[in-house]
């Protein structure tokens, strides 16, 4: 077991540490005491009608979806709505390998997929919050996998759906693309196949994965259009020196490596027998499909195929040169544009 | 000096060595007795104003440019035109990383720029074929980028110009791209900073550096249309391990790095002081600027913002999903269109 202090209240709290109890994987083997580490922002409502579900991305945690996400006068306005952000499991915060001690420790811990979180965060809204429904999950890239999967696993619980940059099954391309970030940081000798003494001794590895993320992240349109620049950074050398591997150089490899084995294999068919549109077919959440217009990871034409087969949905693309990346909230005006069909979204009246 | 079996005549000849002399290299240094391996199709005619010359891109050779671009009934026909291919510095038949021995074998090979294969190359053209003009230069990728070059640099010689799937000025973002590729290599432990016994030491490395030329060579769109399966391979992996991974297997890791260097840094600005317009405005040639609808490293939004720089050009984009590797020739649809533009390009009468 790793103390790793990137991952503590000071970063990314404030949270609550809810034990949801023992977690059956799909994949085999038990979480015992799985626990999950939840923020909220509001109330709930006397009708338990105003709960929102926020699910996190590879890497992310519940402080960047407050930050660039939540707030008064947003869409997702604690004034409204209870709103409950739930770190994914792997994610550093809630049950990960480096937290967990024991034989589950670190690259002995098991493999999880999108539908344990989902069943984990059903367990968590019904037993500990007394929920009945959701009127909205809305998440980012693996936080849409999850959204996915809640509203094809949970058809009438979930009232409201928006998946952003993220597929309800992950593409084969999609797969090569987390596969090259993976093999950044296991090829790294001092990963010494995840049994590390710190992410230092993987600082090689990170960087390389920081490297990776820059070209595939963003878009070429937005290095064209020197909006590192704008962000800050003087070149694209510091750009990735500072903010990129900056980003990821304290995280845990063993963390981030659980969560793109779970990216990897998002799959909602997995609830049909392979069958990607029956899947899809169950939902009964009003669904806006938003993808980015320059996402390299999660192209419009991908998540309009998918959105082709949900009843009643909407494509909702968001325009931005940011590209996958503009999850981060780096450009005013696609979270404007989010914002907007969220709030439409919301105001949606549904069964 | 490497004797590496892979680059030799059985695989892709035939073809002619031809030493130009000694090449002072922009970078310094020169390259003593620099060896052009040159393939030429068809008879320069009395006028001598039919040639055609052909550069090529990152680890191809004259090879595939005979197979996938000249023939019979083709844009460029040798039955009309005098069609000369000149392998690249660096590419492991012409003067290479592993064919050199001395003080300059291997990871010692001095740096080579764009700039000095295109003066390698007027030297051959003007002194060995005593040519005084060029009916066309076409190349792809770093074809184009000795394409656009040739243009700047000896803007009389050249008539005609069809860079496909290049710029005339390297991205940053394109730069980034290639380190990545570069880094899969050089990390390889058996790389031993570009000492290895043989390309089998660095098996790892070019397993990587093909699997990121998977991601990002293609598409996701061609992925989606299971293109490689059309191509005859059963899966995707199927398609990395054998198709992808057996192309780059054998060849130099010290060549393909040594021509990964000059890509990153092509840019014919450098001919005027930095100042782009100015370089790209000397150019008389009829230019055709044919990047690939959806190409990765050059996305057409780069090369347009290049052609509007070109006195009298015309942007023609070829549609493909192939994307970048599309050059390969793997698209009929595309290799239709590109010899449309071809000939109408050489139909077009010039000064």
């Amino acid at each position: 077991m790793n103390n790793n202090p990137y991952y503590g209240p000071e970063g990314h709290g404030p949270y609550e540490m809810i034990d949801i109890g023992d977690l059956l994987l799909e994949d085999g083997g038990t979480i015992p005491n799985c626990k999950l580490a939840v923020a909220t922002h509001g109330a709930l409502n006397a009708a338990k009608d105003n709960a929102i579900l926020v699910p996190t991305w590879y890497s992310g945690t519940s402080k960047i979806m407050e930050q660039v996400y939540i707030g008064a006068g947003r869409a997702l306005d604690p004034a409204k709505y209870f709103i409950i952000v739930v770190n994914q499991i792997g994610s550093g915060l809630s049950t990960s390998p480096h937290n967990t001690g024991g034989a589950m420790t670190g690259p002995n811990f098991p493999k999880v997929r999108i539908g344990d979180d989902v069943r984990a965060q059903h367990r968590l809204l019904t037993e500990n919050f007394g929920l009945k429904s959701l009127a909205l999950v809305v998440g980012g890239s693996m936080g849409a996998q999850q959204t996915y999967e809640w509203a094809v696993r949970y058809p009438d619980f979930v009232k409201r759906a928006a998946p952003i940059a993220g597929t309800a099954k992950n593409t084969e391309h999609d797969f090569l693309f987390a596969e090259t970030l993976n093999e950044a940081i296991t090829t790294d000798p001092g990963f010494r196949e995840g049994r590390y003494g710190s992410p230092a001794d993987v600082a090689a590895g990170l960087k390389r994965q920081a490297k990776l993320w820059t070209v595939m992240g963003w878009s070429t349109d937005f290095f064209r259009a020197n909006r590192h620049k704008a962000l800050g950074f003087e070149s694209v050398q510091a750009f990735i020196d500072t903010f990129m591997t900056g980003y990821f150089a304290p995280m845990d490899p063993n963390n981030l490596l659980s969560m793109a084995w779970k990216w990897q294999r998002g799959d909602v068919s997995r609830n049909a027998g392979g069958d990607l549109a029956a899947a899809l077919g169950r939902i009964k959440a009003k669904t806006f499909v938003m993808p980015i217009s320059h996402d390299m990871f999660f192209p419009p034409a991908d998540c309009e195929a998918e959105q082709r087969l949900i009843p009643g949905s909407e494509f909702r693309p968001l325009a931005s040169i940011d590209g996958h990346l503009g999850l981060f909230g780096t450009d005013p005006q696609m979270l404007a544009q989010l914002d907007a069909n969220l709030s439409e979204l919301l105001a949606t009246r549904v069964n």
